[in-house]
């Protein structure tokens, strides 16, 4: 009898570990303090590389000149058929990767972590220390994240976004804040919950009584796709990229302005316990959430007190002064701008910025921080979320 | 100044879309009517083999038997290296598949949907069409999952679950009954949520008037793992699946039981409108978490009306007098049974039918479902839920 008990349990484990992958299950990433190995069995391989965002850089030529990136490294063989990369000395952080088997990219089938990236997927890991910790669950007292549908006028349909509450909110009478979060080009409403590791760098911010306790929105930039792709199919038609070309209006915002102003802003203040004020309204995106940011701040300037345009900026059709004369005239708390000089943004950003200067408005900028990812968008995020509310 | 702006548009799109994969993109999977065409491009493979739930079913020997199963089949490589297979008359449904090149098995670089299963990641798609239309976004008015974390004095730390609320209940004020749903062996609480299809099951079933509106909880009932992986590092330390042959009580759902009885749903019922009675609580598991539910009715009866075992029963070790007389005696409204013939915990679930027919006990019994797989557990979630709270 015993034996039997043995076997369905032993069949429970086999079925759930080893039916996908034959052999024994490799470590893969082995983190062993700040070297983590990546190992990827392919005996029949010829040539298996190994590309991500903690392998050292080197020169790269890009439309923005020289620069340095991390570069893809070749990995090695075993007797076992198994190939192996160990990275050295890799700073605390969070990581993705892929390996691409004689030119074919792939996942690493024995890391269970796969980010979504909009239209691209990777695996990802943490290599624990102090930066790394500001992006981990270290402490309690964590937020929760909804997935919500709400009803979009602007769209014609429902439409699903993510909200973070933070610690208490379920148990607190009082009103919170609340920061309208933008994802980039080809991204969704899962984008800063994953990646950006908005939750957790919240959560941490607040523990530490470093940020406001505050609502963080992350809606769906795309018109076409209700939800990410797991959970809805894209709607049939052109993508927003190529509509972006035909329609400045769609693609600057035009569209999701209105959602966001009309549909979202409203579900938010008649469903959660918050602020309906200026001084308590944010709004920051990245990337083309940027370009969205500065759209709807500069027709909406009674909106938002608190502004933030990440790897972003001013593209060149822009008038600077048509575009923030509205928001000087309004009045505002905090103009953030979040571009690295390395970004291939940073042009866009450089025309924000001096316009800025020109009309004489006060603003924070950070430039600390790489190039056109979401290592730079997680530093933009812990920056300025300190910021808000204050 | 139009090329600038074009420049940067194609950066932002080629970098969301090329760069991860710098061949142009397969469409795969290609769904075509009910023909499914999955791609790969490997010119440099020998051999290309694919793994999926939707595939020709061929005689297989299993513990059980022998069984017919869905077979891995040979891809067909073309001239220009991408291999190639297409399924026919595919029944609309929910399914997931991996690739095997040369031996290794990879998912599909070309399909953004991934869906991980505890242990395990695959590729998954749907086929539209009467059956999949149950587990699709189909309706409007879809309710909203949120990712809370919870006290958990049984296991000494905050913990994370999933918890389902159905349309309109953020606007309504009434009071909702509660399914507490558990997963299987190796998984966690995104289970029932990505390959479960729980809400989407439950928004289509609601939206039919098919089931009543419903809080569903789906726990994570893995005593080393806090959340799911992508989230937080699993705990150091044995698995649950060897702590399970060292301690029968820790396996059989004590702990669980415990954390389940005195912190979810205490917190549940403090934090959600609910029907704080046993008239509208339900509790469900499958495989491992049928385990867990019969545990946990046999020693707290007096909680729940409605109990579902899926793919589970009575282990050999378990005595059906001791396990169901209390449950007989505290009187319940629903004891449903699903499992099919073919399901590896099938001898489980006929000493469980066995022990009620003994103990004279109604239930219901329902097993057109096929193995020990989410298929199954999809059908059964389906078959279930409209029975609750009526």
């Amino acid at each position: 009898m015993k034996r039997t008990v043995l076997t369905i349990i032993t069949l429970i484990f086999t079925t759930s570990i080893f039916a996908q992958f034959g052999a024994p299950v490799l470590v893969s990433p082995e983190i062993d303090g700040n070297n983590v190995t990546i190992r990827f069995c392919a005996p029949k391989a010829i040539k298996v590389e190994l590309n991500g965002d903690f392998l050292p850089k080197k020169e790269v030529e890009t439309p923005q000149g020289k620069m340095l990136l991390p570069a893809p490294v070749e990995m090695t063989e075993g007797e076992d058929g198994v190939w192996e990369y160990t990275a050295k000395d890799v700073t605390p952080d969070f990581y993705t990767y892929t390996i691409s088997v004689d030119g074919i990219q792939m996942l690493d089938p024995n890391n269970l972590k796969v980010v979504r990236d909009g239209q691209r997927i990777s695996n990802m890991f943490i290599v624990p220390g102090e930066k790394s910790n500001e992006f981990l669950e270290a402490k309690d007292h964590k937020g929760m994240l909804s997935k919500v549908w709400y009803p979009s006028k602007a769209f014609g349909a429902e439409r699903r976004m993510s909200v973070y509450t933070p610690f208490g909110y379920g148990e607190s009478n009082k009103k919170y804040p609340v920061f309208y979060l933008q994802h980039g080009g080809g991204g969704d409403e899962d984008a800063w919950a994953t990646l950006g590791r908005a939750c957790q760098i919240l959560d941490n911010l607040i523990a530490q009584r470093k940020a406001e306790p505050m609502i963080v929105v992350m809606p769906n930039a795309d018109p076409n796709s209700l939800a990410a792709p797991d959970i809805m199919e894209p709607l049939p038609g052109p993508s927003i990229f190529s509509l972006g070309m035909e329609s400045e209006e769609l693609h600057s915002g035009g569209a999701y302005t209105k959602d966001l102003v009309e549909d979202i802003i409203p579900y938010i203040e008649s469903h959660y316990k918050v602020i309906k004020k200026k001084e308590a309204r944010a709004i920051a995106g990245l990337s083309m959430g940027g370009i969205y940011t500065l759209y709807t701040t500069a027709r909406h300037p009674e909106l938002f007190d608190y502004i933030g345009v990440l790897s972003m900026g001013f593209t060149p059709g822009r008038d600077a002064e048509a575009e923030l004369t509205p928001i000087k005239n309004a009045g505002y708390k905090l103009y953030w701008v979040g571009c690295g000089e390395s970004d291939m943004a940073w042009e866009n950003a450089e025309r924000l910025l001096k316009g800025l200067d020109e009309k004489d408005m006060e603003h924070t900028y950070f430039g600390k921080v790489g190039g056109h990812n979401w290592d730079t968008w997680r530093v933009c995020l812990k920056e300025m979320a300190p910021l808000l509310f204050k």
